[in-house]
């Protein structure tokens, strides 16, 4: 299954993909059949997401090109990035790879959907691109083994983890330059585990700024896979339905390029992942960006 | 005006303070006069707070005894914490003090209330109190100035930010062990802004190992006071109602100690700053421990 979350005349609405056709089908919260928001959904559990998504496909087809797409999750509880996870992009950063996860928080309020601009802050010129692998929680859980890792994923999407250098530096936590308004682009659909193969693994993920290829990768070499990130991080952090694990770049980020790389407003970054989606953002300006679709309070 | 919340027969509830008697009155959720959560409350603004407050200030008095405290706010959307908040912490830590703030997240994942078990994992023996004062915003907004800063705080609340050290050094970033369950003790009360020094400053925070003092501190040395820290965390960062701010430990860490003094399985430890209140929690080991009470899944 493939879904996607929408805005269409100020509602919120969700899709899902019709596997022959390629059209998406759905409806707005309000519409008769709504058959719920994607977020409660995700909580109640996979049966209900299901059933909510058999109601979807029967729902007339909605035009993409004519609603402004939403994040596939609203208001993840948890969105854990992870750093340093592609040895290429670790060394070209000037770390000595790790043997344990680094990870950092990204906050909520600096994600934006596909389609929106990236925002270029006033503060600084070093806004970067990071093309990531996202992995969205189905199932919660604490102290998750190995073997049960991936029966906790309900699917992956595509992130662009944009990072503004300058502050991500400033101190010894790389918090600020992670969690920038309007830097955390994630979309622009989620695509359920049973359609690619186990962790997501063996998929080309390529990251491309104004059409000139600047990342390229597969997610075969991510030093901690997916299995391994659930297991390590549920070992003393309890995952919840909808939490999201970013799961790192590889080489060729604009801030280790000489001469130096960064996204200037006029720009457009676009991340694909093979088989799940090809997510673009237009750079531009915060100051002369339009304001974006608003999450509800609670979703 | 102080609030807290409770859950009583499976119930979640609030209370008010009366400011002349000390009692507490208020009601749970099913109740015909309780006038919502106060989550929700605090999005809607003061003014619903205050509303909410006047009716629950008619209702009866809670035994605080009879119930369980719940954190203060039930889902912030942000917790960020500020490191090397105190010159003395800092140089005990090994750092050389930031010229900017040094942030990190701590997921709400982790968070319990006053009363509840700060779990001892069986993963580290390295679990270490850091008494905070937690400023919780009541009016969200960007680019804020040093001028509107403490307008946007609600209140203010005590912080237990217990770090499991040898997981916080295992990696660059601090996050793994800054977010173990059971670890972020947040309460017991709010106390609302009118009621103290603006800013909090000059109020005496110390923390308590089975009774024995092992931090004291004054909210007067912060390297960066609260209106700095909103004003450089909202030039990037959009704030919303509920956010909250844990500003920082002063010296006396254990992980400073010679021996290191880290927190076991039995121990009490209580964090008090004068005019806020006293956070207490005893230390047990995670297995061992009582099931927490649960938040709603949305608040």
């Amino acid at each position: 299954m493939k879904l996607l979350r929408f805005q269409s005349s100020g509602r919120n609405g969700w899709a899902v993909c019709h596997p022959a056709t390629g059209a998406w089908h759905g409806c707005t919260q309000g519409a008769p059949a709504y058959p719920g928001d994607v977020d409660q959904l995700l909580r109640e559990g996979r049966t209900a997401l299901d059933g909510a998504a058999a109601t979807m496909a029967r729902q007339p087809v909605v035009d993409l090109a004519a609603v402004q797409l939403l994040a596939p999750v609203a208001r993840p509880a948890k969105i854990i990035c992870v750093g340093l996870n592609y040895r290429d992009h670790t060394a070209e950063s000037g770390f000595v790879q790790p043997a344990y996860p680094t990870l950092f928080a990204r906050f909520n309020s600096s994600v934006i959907p596909h389609g929106a601009p990236l925002l270029h802050s006033p503060l600084s010129d070093s806004l970067d691109f990071e093309g990531e692998l996202v992995a969205v929680i189905g199932t919660g859980g604490s102290r998750i083994t190995r073997e049960d890792a991936l029966s906790h994923v309900l699917g992956y999407s595509v992130f662009n983890d944009a990072s503004v250098r300058e502050y991500q530096f400033k101190t010894p936590q790389w918090t600020m330059g992670k969690n920038f308004d309007g830097t955390g682009a994630f979309g622009p659909c989620l695509v359920t585990a049973d359609e690619l193969p186990p962790g997501a693994r063996g998929l080309q993920l390529e990251t491309r700024l104004n059409g000139q290829t600047v990342q390229s990768a597969n997610t075969d070499d991510m030093v901690f896979d997916i299995e391994s990130l659930i297991v390590t991080i549920s070992e003393a952090i309890t995952l919840e339905a909808g939490d999201l694990i970013v799961a790192g770049t590889p080489a060729g980020i604009g801030h280790a390029r000489e001469p130096r790389l960064y996204m200037k407003p006029g720009d457009t970054c676009e991340v694909e992942i093979e088989r799940i989606g090809l997510l673009r953002n237009p750079v531009q300006s915060q100051h002369a960006s339009a304001p974006r679709p608003s999450e509800p309070a609670i979703a």
